[in-house]
């Protein structure tokens, strides 16, 4: 069977990428806006992959020894104040419950009523609150370290939001860990970007670089930000992760103090750490095409999809009987250590229609079995991560759908690798830095060159340029990079490069 | 090794039943009050237990055919005014977010700004909100059913708290389904009042009478509300899972409508259904003894834990062997499906102190194993459900141990059925009735009769009686209740009985 010639998502990608992306969502059933300003609905398809995300990473924070908890959905105003960077970072856009109670307004409908006497914030991230709580568990140096992580909703009240990216409300974890040395705490914060670059990687097929942030772009409140930054199709880069060690800010100003095997009393070290569902945004703009959404098979709800096709009862029987067995028996077969998920699609919709509602929703393999494919013992075949599709013999057909499976893991991530390495240059110097950011299509103002690595002195010198080219230092990388150059700008001896590109 | 004659939790249930019930949940380290008012902290203990609870609800949600999604936090005002019980219902406890952003106090300090155009209520439950989405979702028989669930957390203000029996801010889940016929939408709330009460019985070892609510306890804007209820160790009732059949009233608010088979347009018929974190006050107080927690085998986040008992390195690591080899053992059996769940706790703590913090977080199975212990090839068992330890052969360990959980889950219920079973008496005349809930012992003045099963013909009438014994009518059983008598207040006729209670 021939792809239709047109594409199941209008606008394209290169017609309009940031529409483009909204189709994808719409076409692929994963959410939609809500009546709450910039709060959103996530349908039961996007919440399944947000399950098998959260599943996935979930077993590896409890595989480096964390465990999960609950903290108060709210936080009191006087704790915000606490933190002078953190308020400065977080005031600005946050839900204020100033009442408790709504009462009949005089006219008809409510009103507000029983003032708080101390308004409280809807958590825009947790450390004051948690770290509030800590200072009372933590005594001594017995009881470090404290490797707690929260699975919870977090409200941010954004002015410009898109799906995913970047929403008033969103789904998240936040890891709070508190450590009696800060080698430890260090060495903590490395591990949980590890485990995020670990998940982005092998999870979600995404390539990304581990690096810190300059202090610019820091966590408000954190003395080193880590991160994970991936680079989306349309070339801008996504920070998906990041890992902070918040030395002793958030000790000092909540007072969590311990006493160390010397009996003295000190202010602990503590990190935070967080992926959220704008992962799932970093997802569809990885693999996404212009059919739609494109699922790594490690997290897809469904791995397989078997539409059974014909035209009588007759042969319905059979057609049935043979994608029951064939099912059956995927999934007594494992792919990725787990069963293979697969469903049959037995509704009474026209059979095109259908094929493209599942290629639209990014469902790995494809298997259309008719009364023909009977006879000759086969089945045809569509792999999601390719255009053509293909027959293949039932005999051993469950080992190979399950190396498929495999395959197009991998060949997700080496697709995502090879666009990201075709878009990053190495630069040198302001002329070329200039000219790398300036879009060159008319038709496409928003295509540019992609990620520029280059050597630079002092990120405050940069400002003016960046501001002006609407580009950020996404990261100095971790790895990699110990070999000193000369900045791209100032010309003097740098240390170090770092990764510059536009973002989300 | 003898018990210790004193017990772990002071006062005991005896002597203070609402204390004993705080105390139970700081020795087991399941939650502590924040310092926001009415919201608690779960700890790690208390969030295992709850995970474990959520994967067996959610797997039972799915095999009824349900899904997962998310809807928003935050509900519009004007959203709340349309039904008109339910605003009664919800409006005088809720959280008002009025403004979305914090801005400088002039003097010091902060103070809320940027005023919303209208105030947003923070979810008490969400049938406004997902009814909202749904209205857009249906619009012909062939949407439907729509069965949907959503695990969130809601904020009800309430003024008098207790942990996780009633707290401002609680976890849940919260089924909210659309149904073409009034028939479907009455399957689907009895289906799920089934499943809550399954998961009551064979999972948390909590015996549960299902029925209907009378009219007065009805939740706002339901035609009739399902309830599981339970008898706690002080003999009170607790509502431990309700599924309300909502009739046409939300669709009708909501403007929930569809195309039937012939054309026309219908109003949906809707459906809700929820249980939370009370669940995990309703397992302490119904298993829970004066040592502390009981957890039922099933739910249990460790099933086994062993101390290593040793005084040198010499017989250090011989013990340590014997007890690394018995947990892989361990853990290599299953129990109701899968693999225990064993620990090795080889903290540097007192062997009394230890064995106590198990058994004051009430792990099924305590194995103390030392050196001679290997001499003889055994070790020494305390089962939590039992007083007395036993020593058990190593041979055959790991299957006895299996068969101990099982038996440990059968006790607990069997336990709290007895219990129900004497504390629950038909009543039919009102001076026994008024004597049943008239406590006798002045040093206990909250212990009554508990239970009181009685024929009623109205329950408007018998309001103030109830008012003045503080008693309640739990529910109108569903099963067995079809032999009609005569009204134990009235003396009319009656076609059912009713269970009568003081409650949570």
């Amino acid at each position: 069977m021939a792809k239709a010639p047109q594409n199941a998502i209008s606008p394209t990608r290169v017609d309009d990428y940031p529409e483009w992306y909204q189709q994808v969502i719409k076409a692929a059933d994963l959410a939609e806006n809500s009546p709450v300003r910039g709060c959103m609905v996530i349908k039961p398809w996007g919440y399944q992959l947000w399950e098998n995300m959260q599943r996935a990473l979930d077993d590896m924070f409890k595989a480096t020894g964390h465990q999960n908890a609950y903290f108060p959905l709210f936080i009191p105003m006087s704790f915000l104040e606490k933190e002078a960077e953190h308020v400065e970072g977080f005031a600005k856009e946050c839900a204020v419950v100033t009442h408790h109670r709504l009462e009949p307004k005089p006219g008809g409908g409510l009103q507000p009523a029983g003032e708080l006497e101390e308004p409280l914030i809807v958590r825009p991230t947790s450390e004051t609150i948690i770290g509030a709580t800590y200072a009372k568990w933590v005594q001594s140096y017995r009881d470090l370290p404290i490797l707690i992580n929260q699975w919870a909703n977090v409200v941010r009240w954004e002015m410009r939001t898109r799906m995913f990216l970047r929403t008033a409300e969103f789904l998240w974890q936040e890891g709070h860990t508190v450590h009696a040395t800060a080698q430890e705490a260090i060495e903590e914060t490395e591990r949980m970007i590890d485990v995020y670059a670990d998940f982005a990687e092998n999870w979600m097929a995404m390539p990304v670089t581990i690096g810190s942030k300059t202090p610019d772009e820091r966590f408000p409140g954190a003395v080193d930000t880590l991160t994970i930054e991936a680079m989306m199709q349309d070339r801008k880069a996504l920070q998906a992760g990041t890992s902070h060690f918040l030395g002793q800010n958030f000790s000092k100003a909540q007072e969590i103090r311990f006493q160390d095997t010397q009996g003295d009393l000190q202010y602990a070290w503590t990190t935070s750490w967080g992926v959220s569902t704008r992962l799932i945004g970093a997802l569809i703009m990885t693999h996404s095409d212009d059919d739609g959404f494109v699922l790594p098979p490690r997290l897809a709800p469904t791995h397989v999809v078997i539409l059974p096709i014909y035209r009588d009862e007759e042969t319905r029987a059979a057609v049935l009987q043979y994608v029951h067995t064939l099912r059956d028996e995927l999934k007594a077969q494992t792919y990725a250590g787990v069963p293979i998920r697969v469903e049959i699609d037995d509704r009474d919709v026209r059979g095109g229609e259908k094929k493209w509602h599942h290629v639209k929703r990014g469902v790995p393999i494809r298997i259309e079995v008719g009364p023909k494919d009977i006879d000759s013992q086969s089945m045809f075949v569509g792999r999601r991560d390719q255009a053509k599709s293909f027959g293949l013999p039932r005999s051993g057909a469950t080992q190979e759908i399950a190396n498929m499976l495999a395959d197009i893991q991998q060949n997700l991530f080496d697709r995502a690798k090879q666009l990201r390495s075709d878009y990053t240059r190495v630069i040198t110097n302001e002329k070329d830095f200039r000219d790398f950011f300036t879009p060159k299509n008319e038709s496409n103002p928003e295509i540019h060159g992609g990620f520029a690595i280059c050597h630079f002195a002092d990120h405050e010198v940069l400002q003016p340029l960046l501001k002006e080219l609407k580009v950020t230092i996404r990261c100095i990388p971790r790895d990699n990079n110990d070999q000193p150059g000369t900045c791209f700008f100032t010309g003097k001896p740098a240390a170090k490069h770092a990764i510059f590109a536009k973002s989300y």
